[in-house]
């Protein structure tokens, strides 16, 4: 987790990382129109105008934010060419510097669960040789599986010098539902806790932080609180703040004393901050900055800076 | 669930889906060899060879079995030529009249699982039109986060004449990790079970079987029975018979007194048949047919054909 946490300290300590899951509706219209009229076909015209989008933001934010999130849904919906946008969006945040975390949330067992971490954070092998499919430095990962479901993961974490997010307590209304039910020494998500903290032990680094993270909604602030305590060497990626509801003294909770341990994530809010207030369309990644800043005022303000 | 139902009964009962799950070390040898020399580049040439030992898979077995189950992990490990090749591929056999059932095991919040539900089973808007992104007739889902991450997937499969498979109990060793955990009124597989029981309801057709199937692997019989008699209306997708140790009594257990309620899934067993026994590499396909009869027969004779 220590590139992640360089990469954070670089950008004095602005624990942001904006999620890229550009809906072709929150890309302002004059860039779509274009993107489509030029276009061989639909797909094709989506996933210019998708691009062109988060490249825009991406430069904006560069030298302020330390990460982006692209979700793998929202290019997904467009198709192989939606696909190749999300490695192209990858590949160009990269060399802007930015740390990218895909969210993919992918979960199954053993030979499968290979295949998925090959796919993103390790190597494929064709011909004897070793290839990488895809780019991301750091994924998400769904722990209803188990175990053999998480280790292939892990192992190419640690051999690859990758990150992972392992869901344990999400943002959404009903994550209750199977998270927070009551088991035999505890709530799910907690037996959750206790596994993901177990497979980042081996490799916790330089700044207390194994390469298993954790995602922990702040819409949920008790349980952000209580995990943060029981999971000490645990890395957090936290969604739910601006739009989801969850506030700047919530997040403030998945904080250590070194004003490090979590990454809060913000995706609409910044994507679309161009639609509140008196901004021009063509503004879109100028709003953008000036969302990142203020929510990295906000958040810094609440944890002490 | 009709659709898959009909299919079935039009393969003389066939309850067998074929898993495309294609390592390249699963392809002969001289094909691999014949489409990376010929290729551009090394994910194209796998790519092909993928796509080359589907085709022959599906040539040789849509005249008696009457699904595919494509996971996507295999094709993801490819990169974007892997996923073009899972396309193609799911054309193919949806050209050759067999029930495609994607396996992706996709699982996010609302917003984010309308995007991938469309991305399958629904639809993509572009410029105020409606195109479908990939074309599976079902899909597999992660029930980790709740009822607002299947609704979406619902919604679609109702609207689009698709289906769903949810996760409930899988069929790996540490399944139970989460799976079996006791809580109050039941495990949480039972828990995930009523939930996908009640989310199904609504649509079922006129084989007595609604649109959300439910995961329920042939490793742990005791529950399959449990689950098959707790129910009724659910269709099962069951992975685990063959290389994973379930036998055709144990699957047996999942059907109900028309020979219906489940397709079982063999992957290695049918792609690699040729490596066992005194098959040539060039008689893949013909292996494959040859086991996915004996896999019907074994099943058939189980449940008492």
């Amino acid at each position: 987790m220590d590139k992640l946490i360089e990469a954070i300290i670089a950008k004095d300590y602005n624990p942001t990382v904006v999620g890229l899951d550009p809906k072709l509706d929150y890309v302002p219209e004059y860039i779509v129109d274009e993107c489509l009229k030029k276009a061989a076909d639909p797909f094709a015209g989506a996933a210019e105008a998708l691009f062109r989008f988060n490249s825009a933001l991406i430069d904006s934010l560069c030298d302020i934010v330390p990460a982006v999130k692209p979700q793998s849904a929202y290019y997904e919906m467009y198709g192989i060419q939606g696909l190749m946008c999300l490695q192209r969006t990858m590949e160009y945040a990269k060399s802007k510097g930015m740390y990218v975390i895909l969210d993919v949330k992918r979960g199954d067992i053993g030979a499968t669960a290979e295949a998925y971490s090959r796919a993103y954070i390790g190597k494929t092998v064709i011909g004897g040789q070793e290839y990488r499919a895809f780019c991301p430095d750091s994924l998400t990962v769904n722990p209803y599986l188990g175990t053999d479901g998480l280790k292939p993961f892990v192992k190419d974490a640690e051999e690859n010098d990758k990150t992972l997010f392992v869901l344990v307590k999400t943002s959404n209304p009903s994550s209750g539902e199977l998270q927070d039910l009551a088991v035999d020494g505890g709530r799910i998500y907690e037996k959750t806790a206790a596994l993901v903290r177990a497979l980042g032990e081996p490799s916790v680094g330089a700044h207390g932080y194994g390469k298993v993270g954790a995602v922990v909604g702040a819409t949920y602030p008790e349980q952000l609180k209580e995990l943060r305590a029981k999971m000490p060497n645990t890395f957090f990626l936290v969604p739910g703040y601006g739009a989801q509801g969850g506030k700047a003294q919530d997040v403030a909770l998945a904080f250590d004393k070194n004003r490090l341990g979590a990454i809060v994530n913000s995706s609409r809010g910044i994507m679309c901050a161009y639609k509140k207030g008196d901004w021009r369309p063509e503004q879109f990644a100028e709003a953008a900055r000036a969302e990142a800043i203020r929510m990295r005022d906000d958040i810094l303000g609440a944890i002490g800076k």
